[in-house]
């Protein structure tokens, strides 16, 4: 069993200083919250453009030259809805330190998107769901299994596929978690890879609460067998929880400073 | 499925406070004990009076009638080596908020607390070792087995026996977590209660890391299953821990205060 994946999510345009950095390509907001993040344990960095319609292609290989002269070919995860972005990205990527991840597909109009993957030799994300929210695992796993006959066609090895159950907002479905965690320890007896936006979970949860249920979430979730999720690396307790949970699982190897390592 | 059972293990003869509290029949240092577990969400409190070879009896009647009348019939667990001390405090407990737990039982030597249990209506703590810890859940197994077996035949039922799946030490037996984490799912998809000492996970870790594994191992356990553990509740960390997870598992319901309840 290999170490649990983090990427870091705070790459992203909903924060205005990220989208004001992409539309002035300006260096400095982008390097910063990259260092931050790979600081904190970060392994790969998502890097979100928005729709990014008109300038994705060129704003797109701008991140990603940035971020990789930067960071020692750090590995990225391509996140966009705009499909020439990302092959724009990978064009000018560097595989050295890890494929890049598209982000992502689904079982619906954007199945696509692991046709790409699977051209560019790319990990792609796969959301369990169509048309919104999957009522159930019944409906998770039909999708899944769409989406890997679809891949598997098309060339894609199984384990490049990373599968995403779909965190729900604990607040307004708090009776579907269990269910959804089950239905990461299915996807792990199968043997897949999973991953997953985390925080929303907690989503309208006060603030001092969500670093706390978003931390038993993913130790919850870790247990199930999770592989990998998309989460903001700088909230220490989140990387705490990562880091013990590896040593519990017996993925890295204990020692009394493993929390700073 | 019922709430998390937090039992709190402060009240122990190991604590130089309480032992001295417990040999001079000074009430205030186990009542002040008592009091900040219940406080913190404790629900069973434990009772250790060591092995109490001769004042066992006499001892553990004083603190099951102090603690049932300071706190309103609070539910015990009775932990002791001495038998007749077990007995001594069932005869003179309340058991409107709780049976009493005979802690604890194994499949060697401490068989016949499984008895001593039947015949007092009581919940037994059942350890699933012999002699020594349990090579892999394969002996884990067996003794549940013999347990059960042994227990069914003298009336008791099942549910009144929570299996300790016995957490072991991080450092020295990383690598036998993650099975021990798989027999505690094992008890859950045979419907049993379980329960054990967690603290020992972390034992020998620095201090400030303690409530930090301690905290991610209990989550990980409560996903797999776990229905009780023994800890201390004046751990704000773990209190945190079960809260959420409860929630999360749809044992109790979400609040915004719901860390303060």
């Amino acid at each position: 069993m290999s170490k649990f994946i983090t990427i870091g999510e705070r790459i992203h345009c909903i924060s205005p200083a990220v989208r004001a950095a992409m539309e002035s390509k300006d260096p400095a907001p982008i390097l910063k919250r990259a260092k931050e993040q790979l600081d904190a344990g970060a392994v790969y960095l998502d890097v979100n453009i928005g729709p990014a319609e008109k300038t994705g292609e060129e704003l797109m290989k701008w991140a990603v030259t940035l971020l990789q002269e930067n960071f020692d070919n750090v590995p990225l995860c391509l996140d966009t809805a705009n499909k020439k972005a990302i092959e724009a990205g990978i064009s000018v990527y560097n595989r050295s330190k890890g494929k890049p991840i598209v982000n992502s597909a689904d079982a619906g109009d954007r199945i696509s998107n692991i046709a790409l993957a699977a051209e560019n030799d790319a990990v792609c994300i796969c959301l369990c769901s169509k048309a919104g929210v999957p009522a159930n695992n019944d409906e998770r796993m039909e999708y899944c299994q769409e989406m890997l006959e679809y891949g598997m066609e098309r060339g894609m090895e199984a384990e490049d596929m990373w599968f995403d159950p779909l965190f729900l907002v604990i607040k307004g479905m708090q009776e579907k978690q269990a269910e959804m965690l089950e239905f990461i320890r299915q996807l792990t007896d199968m043997g897949f890879n999973s991953t997953g936006g985390l925080s929303n979970v907690s989503n309208g949860m006060p603030k001092e609460v969500r670093p706390i249920m978003d931390s038993i979430m993913l130790a919850m979730a870790m247990q199930s067998g999770l592989t990998s999720a998309i989460v903001n690396p700088c909230d220490t307790r989140l990387m705490e929880t990562i880091k013990s949970a590896d040593i519990i699982l017996n993925k890295t190897l204990y020692a009394d400073s493993y929390l700073d390592l």
